[in-house]
């Protein structure tokens, strides 16, 4: 299971505030702590307004001088990834390529040429493919264009992109009935979600979050965007891991034991 | 969700214990315990040797007399459940049938003629199935032959037999597989799994209980024996519920954390 860590976000708060007051301490903090909470790769998302490329710039290099981990850059502007792009000491994640054709148009060429690893993310020009048959179409035509421009399936990670329970279950249920047909049409391909927006609207948010990728990985999910300091959050991935026979004699299970991670934390 | 309270079980040192020395109020406690904790009907497993038919007798008209679920009667011994189902004030559940030729001999007439729930277990002769195909394979003869006796499927509840993950993934895996094949072929039949043997011989057994159970419900189970005090246990299903579909308009779940029941207990 590849575990994206997801707290670097612009679109929070305090990252927001300290990204703009370029407090690189606090940063590099929030990098370490994921590492150390079990993240493969770190998001970095430098959304602010009117200085996206600026602020991802700046985020890239403080948090890769906190951390060894590769970066997962995440930028609704091609322009601010691309620049981003030439930054990263190892080859990097990109999040996302939609079929938005601008998008396709700027970032297609870069993931061609570099081997990168790329989020493929079931929007069109019309929004979120919505239902699983029309995430199943999004998907395969995303793909079948990486594919067709030499990029390896192994590369690809297909987002069915999730939706929030609260504005109904049945987005909810298309994710996870489309996450096995992406896989069977595609052996090879990686599925990944971002499990936070699900609950959005809900209360008690972080229990929907923690269940929701059981859930997810019971259907074949390898791959999350996720707070991976949810303590409760990482003991489900490590014990769904070993349940779905995917932790060969439980080591990473047994490890995780004996090192005190699979208990709760108690307040 | 149909959640089957599984604490009365003379398995169990404490309740055999409290059951050889018939104190009632220790058994009605747990009884009441499991009911208030969510569980729709309570397991009642009264297997000492040599002595089980009167342990079962005790125990149901102890539990009778403290709540007002239906019992699930489990029994090795067909004349155990023979005489304990002529106590139910409710119609009960039958735990279980099983390809042994004696059971099937000895409960298939009670179960025909009372229109009483079953719970048909994967085990044959020669022990219990392995594989998702011998699963299968025995669901269906087992299914085939209540079905032709004339109980309803809706009435029947496939246990594909759960095993400990200690004795290697495949088994664990093989009952994922198996719930959605057995629930498409015979629409409208039930899935019950008994999960607490899945942590059998591991640490932090309560974890793996926790989250074996949503791995399971993606793939449609509809039933489980389980322990209903084990909070997160049960935070788990009714997210699970909510995240899958099963709680319109996530009433439930709503209802749930409007009663505090949705925040893991702090020692």
């Amino acid at each position: 299971m590849l575990i994206i860590g997801e707290l670097i976000n612009c679109a929070r708060k305090s990252i927001r505030e300290r990204t703009e007051k370029r407090d690189a301490a606090y940063i590099r903090d929030v990098a370490l702590r994921q590492v150390e909470a079990g993240a493969h790769m770190l998001d970095v998302n430098g959304g602010i307004p009117r200085q996206e490329a600026e602020s991802l710039e700046w985020l890239v290099n403080v948090v890769q001088d906190a951390v060894d981990v590769p970066l997962c850059l995440d930028s609704s502007d091609p322009g601010a990834l691309k620049r981003a792009l030439t930054l990263c000491r190892q080859p990097p994640m990109i999040n996302s390529i939609t079929e938005e054709p601008e998008r396709i148009a700027a970032l297609l060429p870069l993931v061609k040429e570099s081997g990168l690893k790329v989020i493929a993310l079931c929007i069109s020009e019309s929004g979120p493919a919505t239902g699983a048959e029309a995430r199943l179409a999004t998907a395969r035509r995303l793909v079948d264009l990486l594919a067709a421009e030499g990029v390896p399936l192994a590369s690809i990670y297909v987002d069915p992109c999730a939706m929030p329970l609260s504005a109904g279950p049945e987005e909810v249920v298309a994710v996870l009935e489309v996450i096995p047909r992406i896989m069977a049409e595609y052996p090879g391909v990686h599925t990944s979600v971002g499990v936070s927006n699900v609950s959005f609207g809900l209360p008690a948010r972080k229990l929907l979050n923690q269940v929701y990728l059981p859930l997810l990985m019971a259907r074949g999910l390898d791959a999350v965007v996720v707070d991976p300091c949810d303590r409760q959050i990482m003991m489900n991935i490590i014990a769904a891991e070993a349940l779905l026979g995917r932790d060969e004699f439980c080591m990473e299970y047994l490890r995780a034991f004996r090192q005190g991670k699979l208990e709760p934390m108690r307040a």
